[in-house]
């Protein structure tokens, strides 16, 4: 195999980092992988993988660093805070930064990586857990063509489709801001619309059905409805992921003076469910915000 | 054919009645259109249909009255005013009113139908004027099973899916309702995502292709982020219309005493292009609001 002497780490395996890591193994690249939790990287340890707590022994030898932690802070931590991935990786290496983070922060840490003498793809990532397992992602990069060659074996294994949204870092970032602005209403509007079905009479599978069908339709609609009308609020995507999406989104619109109505208006919702206690819980229990206020009852609750 | 002594009525013959009125014509049923403009019904007639602006001459001898104005004050008039369709109707004949109204002025159009001894079928409508036309529209339908039996020809022709959501009438303008609140959203979200996008530097085509296929697609992103991207605000479906529908739903969350902020900040949004004088304008046009505000041009705008 081409991939035979590459070797990969991906450092954060919660859900799409843990998507990443076993893509990887599948495909036959020697795959090492870091988080924080033991229990986790015994998991990896027995799908034939190496694991460590230290991005800087991960990263040595590697051709290819994917950073899967949830946000910019733990990004910076990761790659230059204490055993940090950068002084160990040789130079050349790829570096992808995956998470959701500020678009200004993705240009930053990408200029910083280069003058360490690494390439770097900013990568954040669309798809879900079962898509990640599956090596199916979506990632929608920015970086140099050198980078993208560099980092070919590790992309290919992981996910469908690289959407190449130009040379420039921070590109791939702005467009996933984008998606996160749309699919944060979108879940938002989804509580919004279901819980006033209920309060209206409308059954709730019989709505889901038609509205599927129809020009109210929206991938979040279809997707986080059955949470909703099954009464499922096992977290496959949390609350709290949109409150810092949506507040991303929302310091962009800040930063540039830009009006967003809607982001702020979801972003409340989000918010209200956090301080109801519900920020672990899957986003779709911001309908719980809608029911309390609404004094209804959703499926599942007595 | 089944239809060969079948005869129906259209009344309003606006971008969806019009569709519908020519798919009766072409599935061989013998139609009269109603309208108040003289144009539009000289261009029925030369297809073949019959044409006349009272509502009563059309209702003479009918089987099926499908009403196809704007709101429910018209639908009120067309029946029950002056030269209204009711009093001519044939005892037993079964009415659609396929406006969009409040869930309450359905379910009392309907009482008022059945105590004039008419059948009646609360039938809102979805699916555009290019699927209407194609006899392919979403008729979203509640009523007795007898009235349902009585339309049968007539929802033959104009609909390739008919929703039957109970014999209540009101039921169909519940779930129309919950549609048009996150169509009306949807385009909004659309707006503020497009303009958000085009103020950070990304190229609207490409955020338009990745959306598309990511999480934060929308049936109504799909729609209509082309008219943003081409800049062609020709009115497919009008700003003053989501004004009206999305009002519609605002009121049931009144009376409802349900909270519902999107809704809300849509609406406003909606009206701040109706105030800029966009009314007439497709409903796509609510994106001039937030490239004024946030002083950017739109393609399109010079």
């Amino acid at each position: 195999m081409g991939e035979a002497n590459y070797k990969a780490a991906v450092i954060g395996l919660g859900s799409m980092g843990w998507g990443a890591a076993v893509s990887l193994l599948n495909a036959g690249i020697e795959t090492v992988g870091v988080d924080v939790r033991q229990d986790v990287l015994d998991k990896f340890k027995a799908l034939g993988g190496t694991s460590t707590t230290s991005p800087a022994e991960a990263a040595t030898g590697c051709d290819a660093v994917m950073v899967f932690v949830v946000n910019a802070e733990q990004t910076a931590t990761v790659l230059y805070g204490e055993n940090g991935a950068v002084g160990a990786a040789p130079r050349g290496c790829v570096f992808l930064t995956c998470a959701t983070t500020p678009p200004e922060f993705a240009e930053q840490i990408a200029n910083r990586l280069s003058e360490s003498g690494m390439q770097v793809i900013d990568a954040p990532v669309s798809g879900g857990a079962t898509k990640a397992l599956d090596g199916d992602m979506t990632i929608m990069a920015s970086g140099a063509s050198t980078a993208f060659d560099k980092a070919k074996p590790a992309t290919d294994a992981i996910a469908n489709k690289v959407y190449r949204l130009g040379d420039a870092p921070g590109a791939g970032s702005r467009v996933k801001m984008i998606n996160q602005l749309l699919a944060g209403v979108h879940i938002a509007a989804t509580a919004e619309a279901m819980t006033l079905g209920i309060k209206a009479g409308v059954d709730p599978q019989t709505l889901y059905d038609v509205i599927c069908a129809s020009a109210g339709q929206s991938w979040m609609f279809g997707n986080r409805g059955p949470h909703i009308i099954e009464g499922d609020y096992d977290p496959k995507s949390a609350v709290d992921i949109f409150v810092k999406d949506l507040g991303i989104v929302s310091a962009e619109g800040n930063r540039q003076d830009f009006p967003l109505p809607l982001t702020e208006t979801a972003l409340q919702q989000f918010k209200a469910a956090q301080d109801e206690g519900l920020g672990r819980e899957d986003d779709a229990a911001v309908a719980k915000v809608y029911a309390k206020r609404g004094n209804i009852k959703l499926p599942g609750q007595d």
